[in-house]
C-alpha cells in the first residue's frame, strides 16, 4: 500500500546531550529549507494555581530580548534570516518552532539558544506582555466555540490536565516579573527537552553545532505536577445569541497505548472527511450543524476524545442527541470499506508529511516526547497497511466510548443524556 | 540574493484547450504528490442581486452526485483517492482543489470533470445545501471579526466586488433548483477556466488526459458584472460585548498592475512579522490589540488595502487613532532597514513554496488570471532582488493611502477620522 518508491528510505538521526537535550533530525536531500521545533517541559499545567498563564507570559517575555540581543534587534534578526516562527504553550511544554533557508539554520538556532537559556524577561517590558496576554482571554471570549472547548477539557480531565493555556485574568493580573523567572528557572531545562530538525542538514555537523550551542545548559531536577479533583458545575454556560455550540468528550488511550493507532481510526471513522459518520449523520442527512467533528487529543499519561458541534439554538437539542448517538453506535464497530476511506487518507497524508520539512521536525519532536523514540514515515506506512477492521473492533470492545463529559453554551440549557 | 542552487529551475508548461479551457503544469521530480487547482469563472459576483449565496449554493451541489457517481458514491471514491481537497468561492471564481499521490492525479482529475460538466444538482438535496449555507451565514454571526471585515469589503467596493461569497438569508431562502442549474449553465465553462498542476506529472501524458476529459466541454459567451455603487451606511455595527473590532481600508493597484510589487511591500512594511509597523507601534509598544494586520487584497480590476485591529472596547478609540496614523505614516515612505527584513521574508517563503505542490499549483493558476502567463520562482526571485526602498517611495508618492474607508463593530460608535 505505501510501497518504497513512494515513502523515501529516510532515516532518522538521534544524539543526547550530557545534559538531557534531545537531538533528532531527519536529513532531506531534496529540500532547501530546513525546519526545527525545540520543546521544553513548561507547559500551562506549571502554573502555579494562583498564576493561570504564567508560561504563555514567560513564552511572551523569552522573546522580549536575549543574549547580546534587546527584544527588537532579537526579533529583527529572526526576521532577516527570514524565520517562519511560531510558539505555542501546551499542557506540558513550550514549543518554538521555525522554518527558513537551510543555509541560516545554525544563525536561527544561535538566536534559539539565547531565547531559551538566556532570555533578558526584561521587567520595564511585563506590563506589554501582561496586556497581550490578557487581550488574548478577552479575545476567547468573543470566540464561543473556543470557549466551549476549553470548559470541555477542564471538564473532563483532573487539574492541571485540562488547563486553557492563555490561563484567566486573575494569573495574569497578578503575575509578577519574579514570578516569570522563578517558572523559567525551573521549568526552561534541557533534561526533558527536544530539539527536532528536518531539511537540508549535516548530521555531523549539525550535532557540533547543537552541542556548542546548548552544551553548558544546567539541568534542573523535574518536580512533579500534583493533580486534583474537577471542581463539578453545571455543563451549562449562558451565552446571548442564536447560536448553541455543543462539547461531548470520552476517555481514549494516550499515543504511547500499543492501541492508539486502533483508537485514532474509529475517531477517524467518526469524523474527519464528508464519508465520515458524523458529517454524514449530523450535518449531511439532517442540515444540522454549520461544523461537526471529533479529535482524539493525547496527553503523554491520558488522552480523550473531543467532540464538538455548533448550531443554531433551536436545533440544538437534536443535534445533542445525533451526535451523541453516533458516538454510542461506535460500540457496534467499523465496517472495512470505512477503513479503505482512513487508510487512503492517512497515506496521502503521509506523503504530504514527507514533503513538509515544518510538520516533519515537528512529528519527530511528539514521537520522542510520548515513545522515546522516532518512528520513520516508512514504519508508519507499515502499520496503518496493518491496520485492520477487526482490530480496532477489538479495541471498541474493550474500550466502548462512555464516562461521557458534556458542555453547552447557548442561550439555554439542554436536555443531557444520563444513560451510558 | 536567490542563488540558483536554491530555486530549482523549473519550468511551467502550458496548454491552451480548443474550448478555452488553460491547463498549465509545473512538474516537480523530487516530490511523490501532485496537486492541482482548478478555478472556473463563477464567483459571487456573479450571484443575482435577489439570490445572494448562490454561487455558494451551486458549489455545494456540485459536489452531490456527478457523471455516474451518486452524493455519496462520489465523495467516497474521492476519498479512497486519499484526495485532500477543498472549494472557495471567491468574488470571480469558484476554485476547486486538491493534493494526492501523483499516480491518483489522473483519476481525481476526472471526479472533477464530472462535477464541473456533469453535476447531478439533485432537487431532493437542495433543501440540505440550503441549510448548510444557511448556517454558515448564521456562523459568521459568531464571528464579529469576520463580519466586520464583510461589511469593510462591502464599504470599498462598488458592488458586486465588495460581496461576502456566503451572501445572505433572503437569497439563500429564495434560491430554487432551476435557479442553481442556471447559475452553473452560464457560469461553469471551459473559456476563462484555468487548471493549474504541479507535483510529479509527465506533461505529455497530462496533455492528453486533460484533452479527453474536458475537450468535449462548450464553451459560453461572457456576460459581464454591472457594477452598482455602494450604498452608504452608518460605518458602525452594534454588538454587545468588551470587544470592539476596527476596518479601515484604502485602494491600491491590482495584481497585474507593474508597481504591485511595490504596493505589496509598502504593506508587508506595515503589516506582516513582529518588527511590521503596525504590530510594533500598535500591540507591541501600547499593548492595544489583541490582532491588528493589514493585507493586500486583488482583484482583477481592483485592489485595496484592508486593516484590522481587534481591542477592548475601553481601548478602541485610541487603538482606531494610532492604527489610523500609521497609515497615514506610510506616506513618508519606507526605510531600507524595513526592506531588508522584508526581503528575507519573501525569499524564505518562496523557498517553502516550491517546496508544496498544493502552494504552486495555486500560484501558477492565480498567475495566469491575473497576468495571463506565469511567473517561475526564478523569476519572482529576481523581481524581488531588484526591489528598492526608493522604487517604494516612488509608488508612495504616486499613490498615498487615501480615501480611506472605515468601519466598526461594538458596543460603541467611535470618532472616525475626517482629515485625508
Amino acid at each position: 500500500m505505501l510501497p518504497s518508491t513512494q515513502v523515501q528510505q529516510r532515516s532518522v538521526q538521534t544524539h543526547r546531550l550530557a545534559n538531557g537535550l534531545m537531538l533528532l533530525a531527519e536529513p532531506v536531500a531534496t529540500v532547501e529549507s530546513a525546519a526545527f521545533t525545540l520543546m521544553t517541559p513548561c507547559g500551562c499545567s506549571s502554573d502555579p494555581a494562583d498564576r493561570l498563564g504564567l508560561a504563555s507570559m514567560l513564552c511572551d517575555m523569552t522573546l522580549r530580548g536575549a543574549g547580546e540581543r534587546d527584544s527588537h534587534a532579537l526579533i529583527n534578526d529572526l526576521e532577516v534570516l527570514g524565520v517562519e516562527r511560531g510558539e505555542s504553550v501546551g499542557i506540558s511544554q513550550t514549543s518554538f518552532s521555525g522554518a527558513t533557508l537551510a543555509e541560516n539554520l545554525d544563525d536561527a538556532l544561535a538566536i534559539y539558544a539565547d531565547i531559551l537559556q538566556r532570555p533578558h524577561l526584561p521587567a520595564d517590558q511585563l506590563e506589554a506582555a501582561r496586556l497581550v496576554c490578557m487581550q488574548e482571554i478577552r479575545g476567547v471570549e468573543d470566540e464561543p466555540a473556543q470557549k466551549l472547548m476549553d470548559e470541555l477539557r477542564r471538564r473532563t480531565y483532573p487539574d492541571p490536565w485540562g488547563r486553557a493555556s492563555h490561563g484567566n485574568e486573575a494569573g495574569i493580573s497578578a503575575a509578577t516579573a519574579a514570578d516569570v523567572r522563578q517558572l523559567w528557572t525551573t521549568e526552561y531545562r534541557p533534561n526533558d527537552s527536544i530539539l527536532g530538525v528536518a531539511g537540508k542538514v549535516d548530521w555531523d555537523r549539525l550535532v557540533e553545532h547543537v552541542e556548542s550551542l546548548f552544551g553548558a545548559w544546567k539541568p534542573v531536577a523535574f518536580k512533579p505536577s500534583l493533580e486534583q479533583a474537577q471542581v463539578n458545575t453545571s455543563p451549562h454556560i449562558g451565552f446571548e445569541g442564536n447560536q448553541c455550540h455543543i462539547g461531548i468528550a470520552f476517555p481514549s488511550v494516550p499515543y504511547r497505548d500499543p492501541k492508539y493507532l486502533q483508537a485514532w481510526a474509529a475517531v477517524g471513522v467518526l469524523s474527519g472527511g464528508m464519508s465520515s459518520r458524523l458529517f454524514t449523520e449530523v450535518r449531511e442527512k439532517r442540515g444540522l450543524c454549520y461544523s461537526v467533528s471529533a479529535s482524539l487529543q493525547t496527553q503523554l499519561n491520558r488522552a480523550s476524545v473531543l467532540c464538538y458541534a455548533g448550531t443554531t439554538a433551536e436545533r440544538a437539542q437534536e443535534t445533542l442527541d445525533v451526535t451523541y448517538s453516533e458516538l454510542l453506535r461506535l460500540r457496534q464497530g467499523v465496517e472495512q470499506s470505512e477503513l479503505g476511506r482512513l487508510k487512503a487518507r492517512i497515506k496521502s497524508g503521509l506523503i504530504m508529511q514527507q514533503e513538509s520539512t515544518s510538520s516533519r521536525s515537528s512529528s519527530i519532536a511528539r514521537d520522542w516526547y510520548h515513545l522515546g523514540r522516532v518512528r520513520t514515515l516508512d514504519e508508519l506506512g507499515r502499520q496503518v497497511d496493518e491496520l485492520t477492521a477487526h482490530s480496532i473492533n477489538e479495541y471498541l470492545d474493550e474500550h466502548p466510548p462512555s464516562n461521557f463529559t458534556f458542555a453547552t453554551l447557548g442561550p439555554q440549557p439542554l436536555t443531557i443524556p444520563t444513560a451510558a
